[in-house]
């Protein structure tokens, strides 16, 4: 598969959704992108299997607070430095990179590296959507380490970290993140062929365009684009069940930067003022309670979007009076397994609560 | 020069002095040479001049708030692990160690880690005492890189930073060793043999040991311990002036572990109650005001001593109550040039003074 200019547009558009109002809004990481389109022309992106056994796999992405991205731009070449001083320390060429995450601006964070290292883009990601913390990455959850990892920033910066320990690896990621302003690139979680096809989440690049293809088009002809969405979403196979959950504007948010992530909550009233929803946030919206009862959780999706156009809201971009849709859809069944909500569900994000997959609570959404 | 178990002693008891209060009780490093005496024999301590232009010379210490390290304990492989992968990183073998700076615990850093590597330790340091900040080295000071630096810690993780910036690297380090519980080991600023010759403080190593050789010498001898030191102080030829500010005991003692440091002040009064004195420290005592008038600063030496023994108290071991003689040393004269100062006079730690010599302010200290 190639991504053109359309492709990257509509990949951006998909990968905002996917993101959960998290990965960053992917909007900077589309120019970088289409710069690089202009100069080098399509991007490559290919199916695991056509990979091989030995190849090495390196899955790229940002790591801190989206608060923070908006402010202090990426000059591009932070995956590019990871990249090649990775390629030193490991004494091989890297033959393929992917997303750690498909959600966000993360979606798009190996294409420009991957155009300057002149090798493809695999068709998976690391988490199916995007999540706050490293080590909420399936290839932690499936035991693999995270390291050598990589940390660079546009100051040209660079950290290498060596730890057993997934959960210190994202300790130290955290903090140099915070250390060097807010947010930095990583380069984590290596892997052999063999182990991206045995634990990746497959299909998910094609995925995150498809339904950016889908709310385009609706938009262009003229039809509803949360129905376009939703269709496209369930033809993925990865996310079978998706609608909305609330209707209605912004009538408050609270939001900081803690901890080197970006953390809040924000409230909706309905349009009759009959109705409210409240979502909480770490980076990734967590958590949707509609007139008190919650109504979806990690790790199924959950997305603020604007209510005309179906443009995802991310985190950070929300703001009082926004007119939007909160959409909620079905996870990757892979991060709906015990051993997964162990790392990516309620309770690993300090909430007292089992999780309950969306289309149980809301059974309507359901065909 | 051979450091034997008496020569061990001697060198904690002088590094604890040289410390200026930080650097970490040696009580601990000392507990490990000791150990390592026991099974290798003396330490070998070389001078500059035996030293090849292109060796390559390894500065080595602990970066961290002192109140943890007298918590979290060292499980002496931190350095090894810190020189074996600087090694693989450069492509060749280390050729010495030295402390990166004389003072506290950190003058011991290097002792177990030159004995397991087979090298010697190099008569010299970068700080001629302690400072708490990373670019506070003599080789920041006179332009040289602090990278490749690797931190390591007694649970095996492991960063490496890469940064032209040695400001950043003190930030990425800090960040590091506060990620990792409060204390790390860093080896940093890489030298070949002439960088080491030329920058360097000299004597250091040799300094410290005799320092505490006349303390220990004076105390067998009933002879005033004080005394003692202060003419072996003069002796070394790097610390020409030193006397007692304050006699008295410890009134009232504040501090806390803040941004990675041990920050605080301490205040003592005199036994008559006529007089007071107050320092400030972070890891280090910063400065001295005795009845409000400032009577000694940085780059000049502070440190607290128990008034019978003249053993040094470290910031973390300051207890109210406790009777103890405040004692000033000149700074070795490469850290009062103007270009030094910069980086560790008053106004770097953020006092608004200019830097004033010990024995100009306390005139009776010059012979």
């Amino acid at each position: 598969m190639q991504l053109d200019r359309q492709g990257l547009a509509d990949l951006a558009l998909g990968a905002a959704f996917l993101g959960s109002g998290g990965g960053g809004d992917p909007y900077y990481a589309l120019l970088l992108a289409e710069a690089e389109f202009d100069r080098h022309g399509p991007f490559e992106v290919i199916g695991l299997d056509d990979l091989a056994d030995d190849a090495l796999v390196v899955p790229v992405g940002w790591i801190g607070a989206p608060t923070v991205s908006v402010e202090k731009l990426p000059n591009g070449r932070e995956a590019v430095d990871g990249l090649r001083r990775l390629e030193e320390i490991m004494g091989r060429r890297i033959d393929a990179v992917i997303p750690i995450e498909i959600g966000g601006s993360n979606g798009l964070a190996p294409l420009f590296a991957a155009a300057r290292l002149g090798i493809p883009v695999l068709d998976c990601d690391g988490m199916g959507r995007a999540f706050p913390e490293s080590q909420m990455a399936i290839f932690n959850i499936r035991g693999l380490s995270a390291c050598p990892s990589i940390l660079t920033t546009a100051c040209g910066a660079l950290s290498l970290i060596e730890t057993d320990d997934n959960l210190m690896h994202e300790r130290l990621a955290r903090a140099l993140s915070v250390a060097v302003g807010g947010i930095a690139h990583l380069t984590e979680y290596p892997l052999i062929g063999r182990q991206a096809r045995d634990h990746a989440i497959h299909g998910t690049v094609t995925a995150a365009r498809d339904v950016g293809a889908a709310i385009r088009q609706a938009r262009e002809s003229g039809q509803d684009p949360f129905a376009a969405m939703f269709a496209a979403l369930a033809a993925t196979g990865l996310y079978p069940h998706a609608g909305v959950l609330f209707d209605g504007k912004i009538a408050d948010i609270e939001r900081e930067t803690r901890g080197g992530f970006s953390v809040g909550r924000v409230r909706f009233e309905s349009f009759d003022g009959a109705s409210r929803m409240e979502l909480e946030f770490q980076n990734e919206n967590l958590i949707a309670r509609r007139d008190g009862q919650v109504v979806a959780m990690v790790p199924d999706i959950l997305t603020v979007m604007d209510r005309e156009t179906a443009e995802s809201i991310t985190t950070e971009r929300l703001k009082y009076g926004q007119r939007v849709k909160v959409v909620g859809a079905a996870a990757p069944a892979i991060l709906r397994e015990a051993g997964a909500l162990e790392f990516v569900g309620p309770r690993a994000f300090g909430f007292a609560q089992d999780y309950v997959p969306i289309e149980e609570i809301d059974a309507w959404l359901k065909p």
